[in-house]
């Protein structure tokens, strides 16, 4: 059955002789197939009220917002997009915040390199990542950013990790903090182009002084993930401390501690935009369809990606990315949505190989250059 | 020749005229095929008296109980079977205890993901395993766990395994023990959706008294191998400890360690199922063809693997394996003959590429990957 | 638009009318091929005044020195050459110092191996490469040193260097300094053919004179490299201790610490071929075309590598591949030319597997042996 | 030209017209084929006088012991051998103590695994191992023994061993020495069914003293490689300690070390026979074709391996390779025969993927499998 009978105009609950239908329609065995949006579906908030259940849903030259919440997946089934030939001028020039980053826009975002660039071109990226116990989080990130592209990397980590980063990373090096086991100190930081920090880092207390004391003394746009962001949520004072344009990649539990819970999907995500503004940072909110949430209320979704990257050290990898992007020169809201379309590509590439259940983190980044390679052309 | 003259009605040994026909027959120079199964071989019961030696077997719709086992390979031959069209719905009811675990069963078990599960969904596994010098069980577990999907992964060991785990597995966090060379203390168990314990802990006292304290206190369905089941070999007053409907993974001599030894194939079949079923337990008894045998008295025989697999470290994969299905939620039923079958299939892709002999039990997580694909489809 | 004006003859900058043709033909829609050389561009020296912007270059049988230079590049466009049918003889007598260096010079140069060599033949190197916190660089090395065809190896390095060492390349013996962090003291070095010295040593004051030590009692032809380069660039009264022939290698910063600044490319290439000969030494320049001058003056440019290559230790394994050739007995004129331009295939090669943003400095000789076997034929 | 004017029955050098003809021939341009051997060369001792230099040679059956030495390859050129249809019989029973051991013995010796064969099956192999700065030699030698089929593999080594050993190679036991840095003691050797001991392990007067004692303890044959030989050639009253069809595997310096220099290749030759049936022990001679000699005075010759695989660790790979084959129960004649060959078609399969030159001894492990499968059909 195809259903067309609302689409995405609608904005308050069915009621009536239209909610009996589809209540109907439901209950009939025949595939439904929804046009747009399941009928009942609203496509810019919470749904409340009856909705088609459809088993595949077709939306126009772009997917409607509505689509990558989890929330809707029930109604949707498996949801496709195509052209049915609107005018390419009307798409690009409609307003909307929201955008789905597809392969034409990554490969319009990817450089080429010069013939004559050399390590200083791709610049010179610090990681502050790992803690005992947690040291594998530093080698994913740096194995990240080394497939990125950074021309140098440096790991600053606590002693416990001198063995552990030289052996796996060898072509990363190691700057040791003054204590053994968790993060303190910071090294001179004028000759890094970029910064990324939190990974594995815990949350001693001399860690969060070192993270506010690199707050107060860095002015440049950083990547923050994991401890970092966790211990923000515990000094919402900092928040004046970030640096601008700044890339902070929660997962849901880790927005959660930063900004509340949420009522559902939508109220996350309007949250999210706004949250980006206030602080003028771009927030990368991970999951099935990551969004990345820029100063400027811009929301973009990602199109690559599978549940197979739902395992530990994942977003180790991508704090590595995307520190290297920044290293590269990518302005940060390039660098963000690059970096999560080219870290999922390379989780779709390994689990053609592994399988979603048999990916490992670390198949990550020996998968990243062959997705920069697909995005290269 | 074909022998079809007994097949698996039999159950007293041959004699008189017959003894003399089967005598003569394996006398002769020509092949022997045998259907159902050599005559003189009983299906259910160890063969006293004389048996067809049949160069090949063939079976209807499913394998005898007796092919299973090492005792009837030199009258079975190359055994193998087929349908001949029997209905299947007489087959499914067919009451037996007995099942042959094949591709088919193994693609039913196995999930596909949902394209908005996370790390979460998958659960956080703990593996306690390793002392000073067999720190390389903790690291075959770690891989088989990663790679059959869990989605966190925490390793307990002694503290000389900070290094060598940090290195090797860098998706797993460690979780340093008290002591320096073996497994004394727990830490704070409440996190963990499945605890798989005893690949490569040794037997000290302190160790012994550690595993107490464990079974004491955590009363989920775990998974014991290697010394954790020679150390409940040595405590039997621990079983009423065990938590109900656990997976236990002895190979022969360590079943023989915890049961005693048996007169055959057939009897060491049945004290397997006696005693899963005393205790409440899955148990895995490893070897060519692996049963499992559980507390409602069923036993599957697992149709994967390869005398390649017979390499120290092997075990330690499969214990990684099953910890990591638990996780994800899997019924220890089904994660125990899931995990069998993806651990022997992954061993027989490794083996194709690296032949049985060359096969290192490193290999088998190296193809976890692979294997999950043939199942998923 | 074909572009045959001025060839490499010209040499001083275009005026009048000459200059508003360029100008006029500069600001044109149409594509512009420049045959020999854009007119306006000067063939041996700096270009001053107009030149046309050509999106193609083409050369007879050579490129023109003026190729090989980046500030030459927004004009030449996209350059490449090939025989119009030359006389080969007058080619070969043609004199000039300058020389690319291609495939067929690579297999004019690369031996093969007689059926009764063995590891004496290919000779025991001596790496001395590694700090605290920069061990990688020895890792990176070593690597290079084992895929480019020595013998035996031994790296000596602090003693935070023995377990990663030890760990990432067994096949390399570990000479132990007397100190944990930097290198500082000398093992024997009459059992080693060949040297290589510099990668990630660092420059404290112990390490100076270490490498003071080493030039004063080595006589033979070593490979020089980073820190022993800069320590060189602070240490000018050494240079008489430099061993006749060596080869030194220094990326574009690293040379201009030891020589000062240039002009301009050509002024640079002169100076490199001016201070190689003034010294006795082959300098590898390192870029895009990396060029190697000799004590004779001749200057070979390199065809090989790409712009993924610019990443940290990418040197390190040219190091490695450099004193291991020496060990094997190439003159090290053959050694340097050779060992850039695997070198740089081994990084095409990788760059193809893994793009150019992709490709760790590990990957260079993971390729290396297939970069030989392109070579070899 | 085809050369075949004397064959494999001259004894004595030519002269008079006969050695003008050899030279006159020599000074001609033309390719030279000779029948059986080149004309002068002895087929069974060192060659003096003129002889035929050969551009091909090529042999009835099977080649020629004269084949197989450096001394005379300038005259045989590329040789080779093929059958003209002597009747098999006649070559199997002409008497002669060597033999040209080719794929079809490997087949004819190799094992296919049982189906319930175990790890018990594939036997417990101890390696003695590694010292300070030459951990690495353990680690190569462990994996040899892990891909040629052991079942269980402990490896004994000084303390500095320990996290080094555990990573490379998790599925080996560790066994602490009371030492941090060389071997001193012995573990239980009960439990062993090989022992492989020497690689890297250094000449310490405690090292020494250790290696005595394993001598006096151990009566089973074992294998002993390069600081154990060097050790046995500075203490040749330790001779009669060596337990009778132990397996050493000296290269040609150890040889000499061992036993003196020889005049030429064919005297060293039967110093290995004779010092093989005077000590009842086989002996191993490594280099291009690797003789092994047993203590009956039959001597065959590998015909696998390259000179790439004259680099450093190669030899320890070999020595895990026949411990593993010894601890599966293969005879000592038809470990060393089946292992030489093994390890240099992994050689040779790993050369064809990374070239001569660039092969590392790492690499022989990893194509162990594919060499086994070759083998094995």
């Amino acid at each position: 059955m195809i259903d067309a009978l609302f689409g995405s105009g609608l904005s308050r609950p069915l009621e009536g002789v239209w909610k009996q239908v589809v209540e109907r329609v439901n209950g009939l065995p025949n595939e439904r197939v929804s046009i747009d949006l399941p009928s009942g579906m609203f496509a810019d908030q919470h749904t409340s009220g009856p909705c088609i259940h459809a088993n595949r849903s077709f939306s126009f030259e772009t997917p409607k917002l509505a689509y990558f919440f989890k929330e809707n997946q029930h109604c949707l089934g498996n949801w496709s997009y195509g052209s049915i030939g609107l005018h390419q001028g009307y798409c690009a020039t409609a307003e909307t915040p929201f955008a789905y980053f597809t392969a034409d826009d990554a490969a319009h975002l990817a450089r080429v390199r010069g013939r004559f660039d050399h390590k200083g071109t791709f610049g010179h990226a610090l990681l502050i990542a790992g803690s005992y116990g947690k040291m594998g989080a530093a080698v994913l990130a740096a194995r990240g950013a080394l497939r990125a592209g950074v021309g140098l990397l440096t790991v600053h980590a606590p002693r416990c990790g001198n063995i552990v980063l030289q052996t796996t990373v060898p072509e990363a090096m190691y700057s040791p903090d003054q204590r053994g086991k968790f993060w303190t100190s910071l090294p001179d930081l004028s000759i890094y182009k970029a910064i990324g920090i939190g990974c594995g880092i815990g949350k001693e207390a001399l860690t969060a002084a070192a993270l506010k004391t690199l707050l107060e003394r860095h002015d440049q746009a950083m990547v923050l993930d994991a401890d970092a962001l966790n211990l923000l949520s515990e000094h919402p004072e900092w928040w004046r401390l970030i640096p601008r344009n700044s890339i902070l990649t929660p997962h849901v539990r880790e927005f959660e501690r930063l900004f509340g819970a949420s009522e559902n999907d939508f109220s996350r995500n309007a949250l999210l935009r706004q949250k980006a503004q206030e602080h003028g940072v771009f927030i990368v909110l991970k999951g099935a369809y990551t969004a990345v949430a820029g100063p400027d209320g811009a929301c973009s979704y990602n199109s690559t990606g599978n549940p197979g990257m739902g395992t530990g050290g994942s977003g180790d990898v991508l704090t590595g990315i995307l520190t290297a992007l920044l290293a590269q020169g990518y302005a940060p809201s390039d660098a963000a949505r690059l970096g999560v379309f080219l870290h999922g590509l390379a989780g779709d590439l390994g689990a053609a190989q592994f399988s979603e259940p048999g990916l490992r983190a670390g198949d990550i980044p020996l998968y990243l250059g062959k997705a920069w390679a697909k995005v290269l052309g």
